[in-house]
């Protein structure tokens, strides 16, 4: 049995990696292949008990240093008992964020991306996806559709400087230049199904 | 307002950690200290929520390096919460386990101590006891008292090699040669209020 694929979306609130990680299962079972979608933080019973840790409470409940420690731990749970397995019997696994998001979010305040990257090499050895998207929206856009979509959300990340946004955009940036194997940016803007087939063109490599 | 000081009781299951910890509690205030009494994991209510997803469901729930992770983050909290702020009032704090524990527990199979101490360097900058003791009892004294005083807990480390607990016991004697000033070791056996006596003189210079 072939090795199945390890494919992540990346990107800002409201850029559609949801949707089109749906898109993208579906072309993909298409083509004959079995698919698991999954999550972070969360995708496998000890994860998801993790996301609830860091997703309830106040939102100062977990200082920066814990929370960078909580996602790592759920990540070595998600991928020792989802991704790994599936992968092994030779399914493709989308998971709608994983280490990149990390690097981008907690990466850059208290901690840096080495200690992002030290705490993966620890809690997983490294483990690294075959293929990253990060869905790209031109500035403002992202905000629009989160807002549109969401009220709780857009409120959530309204309070958010701007800054804040640019600063993880800069980062999702960044670690593509420095990946341009694994990483690729895709245009979000436009027709879904538009971008559905950009996603599926960057793929056509890992393809059987 | 003079900074407390942070005191950690280590050793193996049986040694009688949680015995002297009170028993050092109280000597203590009888010099009108504040004492926090803790212990890990656990110590805040983040940690205590860590510690409930660590000591629940199967054992092996989680893998070591998950498990790590989840140690780390709970100490972050603990330090954070609990810890760092009763030390700037002034008082003193007695941990039951702490860092060395980890160090004993989990740095000696899938994961190193060098990345035990990694994890305690990002999640808490490094953070260490003003004084630790491990509680030093005799071969086979340690599993015939935690035998005696709990049947259950008895099976649980019943079940473990014997190799193990000599592995656990060489590790905290490799730290204490290694860390002499912050390290004792404190004889263990015979009667409680001497150990309390052997324990409040090895805290002599650290007293007001």
């Amino acid at each position: 049995m072939t090795r199945g694929r390890f494919i992540t979306l990346e990107g800002g609130e409201g850029a559609g990696k949801s949707t089109q990680l749906r898109a993208l299962a579906i072309a993909l079972r298409a083509r004959g292949l079995e698919v698991v979608e999954t999550r972070e933080p969360g995708g496998s019973d000890g994860a998801e008990a993790i996301r609830s840790l860091l997703l309830t409470g106040a939102a100062d409940r977990w200082n920066p240093r814990a929370e960078a420690l909580l996602f790592a731990a759920a990540r070595s749970d998600h991928i020792e008992k989802t991704i790994a397995p599936a992968l092994e019997r030779g399914a493709w696994v989308l998971s709608d964020r994983f280490l990149d998001s990390s690097r981008a979010y907690q990466g850059m305040g208290d901690l840096s991306d080495a200690d992002i990257l030290t705490l993966h090499r620890i809690g997983s050895d490294d483990f690294a996806p075959d293929r990253t998207f990060f869905l790209n929206l031109p500035n403002g856009e992202a905000e629009r559709r989160a807002h549109a979509r969401d009220g709780d959300a857009a409120d959530r990340i309204g309070a958010r400087d701007p800054a804040f946004h640019q600063t993880v955009a800069d980062c999702f940036a960044r670690i593509a230049a420095q990946e341009p194997d694994r990483v690729r940016r895709i245009d979000a803007s436009g027709d879904r199904s538009h971008v559905t087939q950009r996603l599926m063109e960057a793929l056509e490599d890992l393809l059987p």
